[in-house]
């Protein structure tokens, strides 16, 4: 027999060119170890319920009633879920009809696109039509179908900021793109610098790559940084004069942890910026129900939001959806809940808001505790988390270091990371599966484990960092 | 300004290659008449429980505890829900820590990865290795991430069944492949000849295409045939000899309406056959939770389950899983559910028997209603629907409707069915977008309108066909 078609040999070479370090060696190794009965703090993904982080009470009792319908009917229904659950309940069966086990369009229902087009509105200011709004299950899904319709093949370049969220390199692999790296200013707490977008650009041009598109992570992951109004707006000139679509990933804008610099999202400051750029610019934003205080990763509900794009091209992105059928629709439900929760005087209100403002303040507590715990480590320098999940530290080896990696066969950063899974279980991911200078290594972090348990978490990275330190700066040449 | 990257122009033309009927002109035209206030009849899609179809108790009771697991500490919740709701609750809350709102591993929750593998070792009779399967969110994404894996461009071809379900059509052409067509044969009541196979084989290969995989549909889709084992051997041998990945569509499992010829897995035949082809054809077999009697479409949940396929592409396609993170959760559980149901003796059994069976039987007669129906009809001739869930009668256009369908612009089945949608409101897909012999036109129904509506259905379309036929005919030429 020769080879065959599912052999990795005669793979599709893009499937194999891509990179994905999120769940990378670092993940299947802890994963390992957890089988083998050793505890794992598994701080590589911002997967706040599995680190504890409990559900709002509110969209959940919803979305219980949504799968039960029948539970409407019942007299002793009131004696589980409190009125506003009940009547937000059938508001929602009441959009969806054949309930949460029909497809929907797939856009999406229309009346949650509704919901979410009236939440950019006041967000924004500036009106939003639910017809360029999409649904998906999940906003990594969203951009890859983007990703997907842009990309021709090699010779189309895709500006993504280093460090990076691998979602982009790999989607850019995928599809068999090219990316053009542009990179943050660690010294200036992860700054985007627009002389560094220009030479990027400059650069893929020299290497014959036509740059088509931008990517934007605000707040950052893994960095961490808040792009301020005056930031944004030399991006989107930049974008305009380049003629470049861009891609605003703004999954973290509930997450913020300073007030200097509050979230402000992409389409704001463009419409702002008024005619010519604000007909002009191609803008897709994305968000979903994974992050911010829900924190409803394994629900996977998202939306993109589409801006100056033609009504052609967004005809094909919806035959594009269609293919596989729609999102799933109890996530649309809490895309519903999350763009339209509790108003004062509701009878949930109360709760709702102790519950998201207490899972607020302690990520803004927690985001200190752990940049101040990495700056008490011996070589350890890290930026402050302004928004988002992460903690992303640079990780000054000793050349001993470095060289005892490459004797080992792994990346310096791989190599540190390796070391402190097996001494302390905590699992990261090193700086490499997100882009980084030569020379220069990192980690990345969530913030989330539980505020309890953060003041042991960080005296054990303490510990296995300054003895690791010391041992390889002690060592002789 | 120049183009830019999202307008229609610049777009990927595999984007643009993409026909997907199902959701197209058609099911457009009926969503405006809708708008308009006109009462449509949705059959263009099998989406049962959009047609009025309750879905199952048991299942729906689980997930809403699930979702609102605080609901098990309140003394009242026996009130609702009975004891092996509660208990099956905890069951699953015990695999999935952090619950639904946490992402799962990639490839879906290892707990139910185990049960799916318990069900397929109890169906077939061999056992089945939970890591060889990988749940999604539902089947078409699964269909759609393998054959990304297989198509490396153009000179890559995949078989796919005429008529087919553009699943296939629609995603070969997203991932830049070529299709192979081969032909069911219609008056063998779309049997699959494997005659037509080798013949489609050469003519590829005439035209430079290597082919690498082929695609059953069994139960047809949209043609309702069951493959018989005997059958089922003959394409494994083909699959053999000419060294095709077989993809297994087997959906619609547990739809079936006859007794001749039950459902039988293609792994099972594989198994059955025994060395050397058993180990050595490369087969992945599709599921779901949105067919069968369950009809949850809107959960969107599914899983692929792989034989013969090397290690090394496991792990490419559980890394191209990890982009998207993990599939929706609580369709995670819904699987685990359907492949785990209530046992004779659990307290739900009888209720959830009742349910299910009541589903079955319904369907079964209107498929034979709809094939009477049709058969009753003045130039329409249609095979029995011995599985899953559509009818696909042919409809013997009048050469002036063709004429006429020409004058429109349309293509004829697309003309018919036009007309069919404006004056009687019922949404087909017409037959050219499944694939058809040239100058032979059919539509695709689902068979799931209400079984007490289903009289009226057929009388309203007999009405419209034999006019419009009359018409058409009694044109002088």
């Amino acid at each position: 027999m020769g080879v065959k078609a599912l052999d990795y040999e005669s793979l599709n070479e893009n499937v194999k060119e891509v990179q994905y370090a999120v769940r990378g060696e670092l993940y299947l190794r802890a994963s390992e170890l957890q089988k083998e009965g050793k505890k794992i703090i598994f701080t590589n993904v911002g997967n706040p319920h599995a680190l504890g982080q409990k559900p709002l009470t509110f969209p959940r009792q919803v979305i219980a009633l949504c799968q039960a319908p029948f539970l409407l009917d019942d007299p002793n229904v009131g004696q589980l879920f409190p009125a506003d659950a009940i009547a937000r309940a059938r508001h929602y069966l009441s959009l969806t009809p054949g309930g949460l086990g029909a497809y929907s369009d797939s856009r999406g229902l229309p009346g949650i696109r509704k919901e979410v087009a009236e939440f950019i509105e006041r967000r924004d200011g500036y009106s939003s039509d639910p017809e360029l709004i999409f649904l998906t299950d999940g906003a990594s899904k969203g951009v890859m179908q983007i990703l997907n319709c842009i990309i021709r093949g090699q010779g189309d370049g895709v500006l993504v900021p280093v460090p990076q969220y691998p979602l982009y390199s790999a989607t850019i692999s995928l599809y068999g793109g090219s990316l053009v790296p542009y990179y943050l200013e660690e010294s200036a707490n992860w700054g985007l610098d627009v002389n560094n977008l220009r030479e990027s650009v400059a650069q893929a041009r020299f290497n014959g790559i036509t740059v088509r598109a931008m990517v934007i992570i605000n707040p950052g992951n893994p960095t961490g940084q808040c792009l301020s109004e005056a930031n944004l707006r030399e991006v989107l000139n930049f974008c305009h004069r380049e003629n470049l679509v861009l891609l605003g990933d703004e999954v973290y804008q509930q997450n913020i942890y300073q007030d200097e610099r509050p979230f402000i999202s992409s389409r704001k400051v463009l419409m702002d910026m008024g005619q010519p750029i604000s007909k002009e610019v191609q803008l897709v934003s994305f968000h979903t129900v994974s992050k911010g205080y829900w924190g409803e990763c394994g629900q996977r509900g998202g939306y993109f939001e589409m801006t100056n794009i033609p009504p052609k091209t967004v005809d094909e992105i919806y035959k594009i959806s269609s293919i596989s059928l729609s999102p799933n629709v109890p996530a649309q439900i809490f895309m519903g809940l999350m763009v339209n929760p509790p108003k004062a005087g509701d009878i949930s209100y109360e709760q709702y808001v102790r519950e998201s403002k207490g899972i607020l303040e302690s990520l803004r507590r927690r985001a200190r505790m752990m940049t101040d715990g990495f700056n008490s480590c011996k070589n350890v320098v890290c930026n402050f988390t302004e928004g988002a999940m992460y903690s992303f530290p640079q990780i000054r080896l000793p050349p001993k270091a470095i060289e005892a990696s490459k004797n080992a066969g792994k990346v310096p950063d791989v190599f540190y990371c390796l070391k402190l899974l097996e001494a302390t279980g905590i699992s990261t991911v090193p700086g490499s599966g997100f882009g980084q200078k030569e020379g220069v290594f990192h980690l990345r972090t969530t913030i989330l484990p539980a505020e309890e348990d953060m003041p042991e978490i960080m005296s054990s990275f303490k510990k296995f960092n300054d003895e690791f330190m010391e041992q390889y700066e002690a060592v002789k040449i």
